[in-house]
């Protein structure tokens, strides 16, 4: 966050799940945030997903009808302050774009999508804020989503394993109750295939230990209320009360039947789904207990808000753990970062680039050549797909797609396809920042630790000038061999570059 | 090798080069190797390579005659003792299976496909056994081939920076003097353009820093008696004598009337290229002296078959260093592995696999969880990227692509693609293997330190018998469902699988 938040700022963040969407808006005050305000919509996205992909157009409007209203509701507050996150239903559409185009212009807002294991780091990080863990002690966190769920062990506000599994109460009703009906066959056989989805890391979990259980999402809250008005106990869920639930709930033998004690209408139909998973983590993981939570992903943005941009942003520990990792060389990656920042100073305010940008390109300089660790040969794109299919703590799938895009093109042709994957609203940006990475790069290509000489640079529209000073040049055969094929390669990026010696 | 070697064996090694064809034959005397027999051929398979990537058919069919004549060498030396190495224009081909097979036909022996880094490693390893460097010291080893040129530094056996560039004698003569001509003016360019080459890499080696200075290659060689017979140097290639070797050959204005003393007539036509290469290496290395060895790839390759199959295996230790990098689970993959080959020893038989199979899934058995270090979702898909693309000393590509399949197809549905770049005579034991390694990974699925129970297994043909303990066996619901889908999945490796109980 940049400039630092002032007592009294707004933030909100918006949850686009599966089942439900979700926005909070909370003030800051005195280094906390307090809650102001909370709406919930039940929009079950996940129930117009196909099989191919492809989103119901019923589905879709009643998604942005909602997402409209919430866009009036956030309509003041700066876009810095704001964060809007789509989870498992998005994840899974073929075209994206086709639902995220319409979506940010009904809110009004950008939204990015995350992936299930940022989903588990930012859930872990709400119920930590909202109770904070015992110094010492670990915490085994589970969420229950419409079309996945998270299953997160941490210790203070750290998650230490982050899992996601494709399990969620909407998807999981729609496949093994499709057609209304329960019963007790159907029930064991289902138990048996998403124990298995628990089961893969069950023994890791175990190995790992926790002090304490606490559920977060609706699902949990659901059946907790359950449990309590049952009788069963005071307030969590426990081993010995789930067959009891169950029991109760299959004698309904169909979905529309249900009749649980405490159970509110707008759960019905989702709610055999969602006790299947709940049984089924039970079994596999061991567990006697679990205690409700009322924060999920909503407030761990929130929280994550706070961060970003300062110097705890959680994207700084990634790429720090991304470089050693992959045995970055770390003076060089700090020498071209340099170069690149010199560079972006000088031509932010032509390019109108924001203080986002800057970050990516000053990340970007530090892994691009992360692919080395896989070989020379084509580096460029090994760190690429590297960076565009790992689970980067902090980073959302644009973000990823972005770093991934500028190490693709940071040297030798740039190929069309190398920015397939960004949004349109930040082509234009990541194009120029692109550019600009290329050249500090290019202006290291030697790897000699020796000073840059004063550069000048200057930018207009799709325009790069940039000057050196010609003595120095002329020392540098090499260099001037470089700098001499690099318009044409820079035109990929649709940018006109123009190199002058004084 | 496996069964070791007995004193009196041969072993031979062949060297598919871009200027050269080269086979070593030595006997195994006293844990030595004593060359029996040279043999080299001029082939320049570089002349053929087309911009496409194409082979022109007379280049090919000089290539296949010489290979025709190394195979009548080789006919009675058994197969696993000897090892046929293609390099630099054999990767460029766009279709080397093309070119491949005929020539496979012709040696009477497989031709494995060796990466520039490899290639390095050989390289150096084949200068280290013919003059063991000084303890402690560092050497430098330079190859010029006819494609690439390698570029290593090393202490005594073990090579430390390996870098293979695209810039060879034969095609930098054909890509700066493609026309005959010689001059001063573009003699100065192409070194600026090959100079750029060494430059990536240069800053990063003087750090590294080395005592001495070795050259491998014809080129080299041909450099130094050139130096001697003008009386420059009393064997060695001098940066003093370098400029006076170049003025001299640029006298001749043209390729076919240069006149350096000591040049071999069959030199001419590619010295020119050569002297450059050497040329920008000398001025971007900072190098005053560089003797010259009569070692190269070929023995390094023989030198390299004593360690293969046994103890000092340079396999197991990138497999380890891989292991070490992207953090496995070391006691899964242990078990995974000892269950892998479990049913490995009980099939052999009846599929008759041989011992490179076993290594094979034993390696494969232990990098299957590779991509987990880059994410969780389609961790078999990263996994099989990395192994690919990555430089893995000890592996030529085709092993790579082996490892690769092996890791690909270990769970979920086998794709057919997943098998494409498997050479045809590897084709059905990497299928065999890649079935065995399905069943190891899902007997261990849940992750649990428990002991298997006894398994028969047998196979035949196309089949596959898999024999549980039918008590074992039912208090496990998870496995049951898994093995039940198992065959279906099976069926895309061609192979038939059917799973008792008793």
């Amino acid at each position: 966050m940049q400039p630092a938040l002032q007592d009294g700022d707004l933030l909100a963040a918006v949850d686009i799940g599966s089942n439900s969407f979700h926005m909070v808006v909370a003030r800051y005050v005195l280094g906390q945030l307090r809650v102001v305000d909370r709406l919930r919509e039940m929009v079950r996205l996940a129930e117009g997903l196909d099989e191919r992909g492809g989103l119901a157009p019923q589905v879709q409007q009643r998604a942005l009808d909602c997402l409209a209203r919430f866009g009036q509701r956030i309509h003041d507050i700066p876009p810095q302050r704001v964060r809007a996150l789509a989870t498992n239903t998005v994840r899974a559409l073929a075209r994206p774009q086709a639902f995220l185009v319409p979506a940010e212009t009904a809110l009004g807002h950008a939204i990015e999508v995350v992936s299930g294991r940022e989903e588990a780091r930012l859930v872990y990080l709400g119920v930590a804020h909202a109770q904070p863990p015992k110094p010492g002690q670990r915490r085994l966190v589970m969420d229950v989503g419409g079309g996945s769920t998270e299953c997160i062990i941490g210790s203070g506000f750290d998650a230490i394993e982050r899992e996601s599994l494709q399990v969620g109460c909407v998807a999981s009703t729609r496949r093994f109750f499709g057609d209304g009906k329960l019963s007790r066959k159907r029930w064991k056989e289902a138990l048996v295939e998403v124990g298995v989805e628990f089961q893969q890391f069950a023994s890791a979990y175990r190995n790992v230990g926790w002090d304490e259980a606490l559920g977060s999402s609706g699902t949990l809250k659901q059946v907790a209320e359950v449990c309590v008005a049952m009788k069963l106990t005071k307030g969590s869920i426990t081993a010995e009360a789930l067959p009891q639930v169950r029991e109760r709930l299959l004698r309904a033998e169909r979905i529309e039947a249900i009749d649980l004690p405490g159970l509110s209408d707008d759960r019905r139909p989702i709610i055999a789904g969602g006790l299947l998973i709940v049984e089924a983590a039970f079994s596999a993981l061991g567990l006697a207990r679990m205690a409700v939570s009322k924060a999920a992903l909503r407030e761990g943005t929130l929280y994550d808000m706070l961060g970003r941009g300062g110097a705890d942003d959680p994207r700084e520990a990634s790429v720090a753990a991304l470089m050693q990792r992959y045995g970055i060389d770390e003076a060089h990656a700090a020498r071209v970062e340099a170069t690149a920042l010199m560079l972006f100073d000088r031509v932010a305010g032509d390019w109108k680039l924001d203080a986002d940008a800057r970050r990516m390109l000053a990340w970007a300089a530090r892994l691009h050549e992360l692919g080395l660790a896989i070989a020379h040969s084509q580096y460029q794109l090994h760190g690429a797909y590297v960076l565009q299919n790992s689970d980067i703590a902090g980073f959302s799938q644009q973000e990823q797609q972005v770093l991934a895009a500028l190490v693709r093109s940071h040297r030798r042709k740039v190929p069309n396809k190398a920015f397939d994957a960004i949004p349109d609203r930040l082509l234009a940006d990541t194009k120029r920042i692109a550019a600009l990475l290329r050249l500090a790069v290019l202006l290291h290509r030697s790897h000699e630790a020796a000073e840059l000489p004063e550069l000048r640079a200057s930018a207009k529209r799709d325009q790069l000038s940039l000057t050196l000073p010609a003595r120095w040049l002329d020392q540098r055969p090499l260099l001037r061999a470089d700098l001499g094929g690099e318009p044409a390669d820079m035109a990929g990026l649709g940018i006109a570059l123009e190199i002058r010696a004084d």
